[in-house]
């Protein structure tokens, strides 16, 4: 990433500007010919020189792509033939199971067997501990069955909908967008006249801003078919994505599966802005399940039916979305692909410092800069490489109907650019969309720095006079002159200042009473206010915590290459980080002696106690084809109990990805391993601390470099 | 409990024996009266005798149950304004919220708050240590949304019902036999009849027995009444619990939320299986919501329409259920109440030895006692008083449809016993639906101990004849003789010994082949068997971790008693153990200096760094009145920081329920505090290691007992 490229991505924009303005030439100069005002031969002078600028701008786009370099530079095959390699491991290790696989499996329903279930649950408890606990942030846990009225009030019952056409044929339902996505893809990929590529690119850009009407016009003109039959297909039209069902015995509660955990939060705003002594900024995080019936579910657990969201929402005063943590995260250095990137000429993110994109205002403010942050070291700790992922801001029509600005964390896997994270300010549209259909306040009071004073108009009944005069109806007057407008007031007022009495009846309507100047002090007064009711807005983290968990599985599995391997010697890794680590610790005895395996079921038992997940394994193959065995399912420490180990109790300690062993004392392993896990030591500090052992592995193994796709499993 | 009960019970059981003998004498005598072979004065005589016998009874089953004693003796007044005391504090500090309380609720649904929330999430994740670490179970995350099939399979469609009636003016739903017990027991409530009285009874006792037509006669025998309106019914019918939705767009593949977890892991077997290496016996486990869509839901979170629950499900070979393991709770003592126990005369469960359970054939293997253990030390830890928890075997007619023994692990409470855990055998029961339903192998291979010798009859086609002979049609002549039965093939054995030939079709039906003897040898011979293909039985431990979670609220929940405080001076704790405790350690400034404040803000960055959720209370208020307010949230360890710390980096560290205090280095309390949490050592071991330090709030308040009625909150 050492190429500078703000200055190549200038001379792109250069050449565009330039072959811009020739191609404005050009057609001037047609409009001129048709009018005799200019020679053919000016014309073709004008259009080779365009042809020309053009060939200039494809030379200097290629390099600046360069010059970026990154994941996309694998070929579509080798993206699939890994990803093929990848999911037959998944699921016959059973990370992965196809929902109720013996009948028949359901679209879109994945379960965890027990590794993925494992890392799954690491993941989980991870970001509790980055999250909530280190932001002390407020944990609730809401029901998924949610009734209408809620939904409703959301947006989601009218608007939390795909387009959708059917197989006149079968029958068989697809995603309009995506078919008509396909389509064009497949035109783009043969030989087009420049006018019709562009218009289908166009169409391409836009496909998401695309209603109804114009889908289904576009998918005529294309003339999309249904896949794999070639049916016709019906009109587009939309589809709510809500699982709906009824509530009660009684069958006239309608109800949902809730589509995301946010609005969970929401409608407990109150109680835990109340919780947290009605004080702002405070966020309340919740992780669970969320459904969408997705129309026609692909891509694996990347889109799936039911699935895990962990939601982030952060309250917040909207005038003041400084952040007291954020030096924390200011130098921390990421890809940031900002709208202005995205629409320019030039379509690549920047290798930024967060401090930085604050100063230049490509972050709006330090709140959403501080979780940007946040969001990025949780991610690398989970284990995605930071070189394949990027914070991308949405484009205007790509936001959410409730979001006003949005940051994807994308990952890149062998699908592209997945979103895993979004950060997305959602402003005050759901706490002011439930005050509205709830009729309850969603508010906090902030207070200001210093109390403002304001001028306005008081009217203050003088209740003895009142009472006095009006006797059972002084309370009717009272209220009515409490209740008038400001321009009725300083009407009795000036009829009081005047008459020295008024009929109330000429000022508020009600029954005719006759008001005398002493029953009423009117005056204008300047009050000291030291504060206002606002809606907070709010800053949304959410995370599809299955999303995460599938592109850190991309990015951990790669062929070691041993140096004279054979193609069929060829092993597998799963480089997980501790952390996430389903098996933490594997045992080894050196031989099937009963000596060994006493010392080692007792080590076992100690790791197990100290928390730590541990495999025993206790076949007589060589130790190198256990730890071959190990690595294959990203166990990142194993432990061999040998010989020595009877005399000193020592044994040797053993390193996944370095491959390289200490020497360490039973006792010390638990802890030692332990603190590995809980990240507070490192194998550098291990190294350092316990004597090394000569490696039993000949030592001819490297670590491949992170999901490059040039490395293929068997 | 240091009654001899059995003692106690066997008077009891005598007397009710010579009762009931006299009964029967009673009514022969009627009958010989009415024959004329006996006189009046003889029946009166009799009659006379048995109600003495009856008085003498009732005597000796009150001595038992006061014997007996236990928590029953509480009145119902106190238990409900305990209940209510409590269930303020949990709503107003948000361990529990309504779910969608700004739209009016939806009874039978809950939120959990911040710390209700951090509660569950302590007792799920100690779950997954005590029984998925520690017993190495293959943990799986299964979808919720369930296609129709695997439900019809596991009866659910069929038979997860219970009876409904409606208020015939409102329509509003009720459970049948909820209101039919509520009009018995109030019938109960007031003098009968003796034999009203035991006619009553005897319907209370057989109510989960009650078919829809005998529900119904009885619900019109007594005169049930819809409740609050006091309007007609109409007859009881059943209604599915389960909530049911539609998968996929097309609106044709129907579904319905799980209403238990285990299901997904039957499903899941033959992946499970093989994951295991093709060996049994392995216990599969998941954690995660169920929904069932309660009729009308009272009791709070003990009876709500979605839950989280924890599920085991062992598999094992039927023959084989010993446990290695078992000797480890071997000597832990509880309360069992078994089916004998249960309808004998005296209806008191009995504390017992597991060991000693399983050798009197109380329990019926090893694996349902050691379960049994391992739920019984789980419940302590979490927070469960063992003297108001025991474990009771359902009666015939209790058990699910699936179960074929069951002991449930019930918890005293305000409610009465609630049942929090299930130990239930439910044999092979699912494993074979799920079988037949989706014809797939669901059986596991049992090697035996040593071979078996079995004979078999051996019919093995010789190709080379029958190709030479019948050509294109040999494939059908050695189908056919393959397919034989053993009757058959004996036939044609005799036929081909006799005659040297035979035609097929005498034996096979099908063409008409003629076949020699040198086509086929047909021998009974004795094959070698080293195993059998078996269904695998179940044990399955099923956890309401919401009903967990609530006794123990109940069981943690008392005033603390200071000798000389006034009625309103009065503290409520939760003595929650540091392990679930949703916060474990408060840390405060002595005074409000800046000082102070920056000692206590570092040394809460290092307890969070541990991993231990923390809070800092900088209020100006005396310690004692702060150590108050942290028992009241149930906060396990408190800090302070004052002028010594100053000068000695060392800081007092307070014990909630002993209000005993240390003084502890400022480096050692994040590793010293979690290891209490984690249960790797105990205060007395603390109060050992560190000097002592004189309590600040004057040694006057000592703790509640467990769970004490007489208790309240104000």
């Amino acid at each position: 990433m050492g190429v500078d490229l703000d200055q190549v991505e200038k001379e792109v924009l250069d050449a565009q500007e330039v072959a811009d303005d020739q191609g404005n030439n050009v057609r001037a100069l047609k409009a001129a010919v048709k009018a005799g005002e200019a020679t053919k031969a000016q014309l073709n002078e004008a259009i080779a020189l365009l042809k020309k600028l053009k060939a200039d701008l494809d030379v200097k786009r290629k390099a600046f792509d360069e010059a970026v370099g990154g994941g996309s530079k694998a070929s579509s095959v080798n993206k699939e033939a890994f990803r093929q390699a990848l999911q037959n491991v998944l699921l016959s290790r059973c990370f992965l199971i196809n929902s109720f696989a013996i009948y028949g499996g359901v679209a879109g329903l994945f379960d965890y067997g027990p590794p993925g279930c494992a890392i799954k649950a690491n993941i989980q408890s991870y970001w509790k501990r980055h999250f909530v606990l280190e932001e002390n942030m407020l944990e609730v846990e809401a029901s998924a069955v949610t009734p209408e009225p809620v939904l409703k009030a959301s947006g989601h019952v009218e608007r939390f909908t795909d387009f959708m056409v059917k197989d006149k044929v079968t029958g068989e339902c697809h995603r309009a967008d995506h078919l008509l996505e396909d389509k064009l893809k497949a035109l783009l990929a043969n030989p087009l006249e420049g006018g019709k590529r562009r218009e289908i690119e166009d169409v391409l850009a836009r496909l998401d801003e695309l209603g109804a009407e114009e889908l289904g016009t576009q998918i005529a003109k294309y003339e999309c078919k249904a896949p794999e039959t070639g049916n016709e297909i019906s009109d587009p039209y939309p589809f709510n994505l809500m699982f709906a069902t009824s509530i009660g015995p009684r069958g006239d509660t309608k109800g949902y599966l809730r589509p995301e955990t946010a609005q969970g939060i929401f409608v407990n705003f109150p109680r835990l802005l109340n919780y947290n002594g009605m004080k702002l900024p405070f966020a309340a995080a919740q992780l669970g399940q969320s459904f969408r019936n997705e129309i026609s579910p692909k891509q694996g657990i990347l889109r799936v039916r039911e699935f895990t969201q962990a939601e982030i929402e952060h309250f917040v005063d909207p005038d003041h979305k400084d952040h007291p943590k954020f030096a924390k995260v200011a130098d921390l250095e990421m890809l940031l692909f900002s709208r202005e990137k995205q629409v320019g000429a030039v379509k690549k993110p920047v290798l930024m410092r967060l401090g930085d994109a604050l100063a230049q205002g490509i972050l709006e403010n330090e709140t959403i800069a501080y979780f940007i942050g946040r969001v990025f070291t949780f991610m690398t700790a989970v284990g995605i490489d930071p070189n394949r992922m990027r914070f991308r801001q949405h484009l205007q029509h790509e936001m959410a109907h409730y979001a006003c600005d949005c940051w994807d964390c994308e990952v890149e896997c062998s699908y592209g650019w997945m979103e895993c994270v979004g950060i997305a300010d959602r402003s005050a549209f759901d706490l002011k969309c439930h005050a509205e259909a709830s009729k309850k306040e969603m508010t906090a009071w902030i207070a200001y720095d210093k109390p403002k004073f304001v001028e306005e108009l008081v009217v203050e009944p003088i209740s003895k006079f009142i009472g006095k005069t009006f006797k059972k109806d002084a309370k009717t007057v009272t209220s009515a002159l409490k209740t008038m407008t400001e321009e009725n007031a300083l009407g009795l007022k000036a009829a009081l200042d005047a008459e020295g009495e008024a009929s109330l009846k000429a000022f508020c309507g009600g029954g005719d009473f006759k008001i005398t100047k002493e029953m009423v002090r009117i005056e204008r007064e300047t009050k000291k206010v030291s504060g206002k009711f606002i809606t907070p807005g709010v800053i949304e983290p959410s995370f599809g915590i299955g999303r995460v968990l599938y592109c850190m599985l991309e990015h951990c599995y790669y062929v070691r290459q041993e140096e004279d391997a054979k193609e069929e010697d060829k092993k597998t890794v799963f480089r997980f980080t501790p952390l996430v680590a389903p098996t933490k610790v594997t045992v080894f005895p050196l031989l099937q002696r009963e000596e060994f395996n006493a010392v080692c079921r007792k080590l076992c038992d100690s790791l197990i106690d100290s928390g730590l997940s541990t495999l025993m394994d206790v076949t007589g193959t060589t130790i190198g084809k256990r730890y071959a065995r190990t690595d294959e399912i990203g166990v990142p420490f194993a432990v061999t109990v040998d010989h020595d180990t009877l005399q000193d109790n020592t044994a040797t300690l053993r390193e996944r990805d370095t491959t390289s062993q200490v020497r360490v004392g039973l006792e010390d392993l638990p802890g030692v391993v332990r603190d590995l896990v809980n990240m507070r030591t490192t194998w550098e500090e291990v190294q350092r601390r316990f004597p090394s052992q000569g490696g039993a592995e000949g030592g001819k193994e490297k670590g491949g470099a992170a999901g490059d796709y040039s490395l293929r499993c068997p």
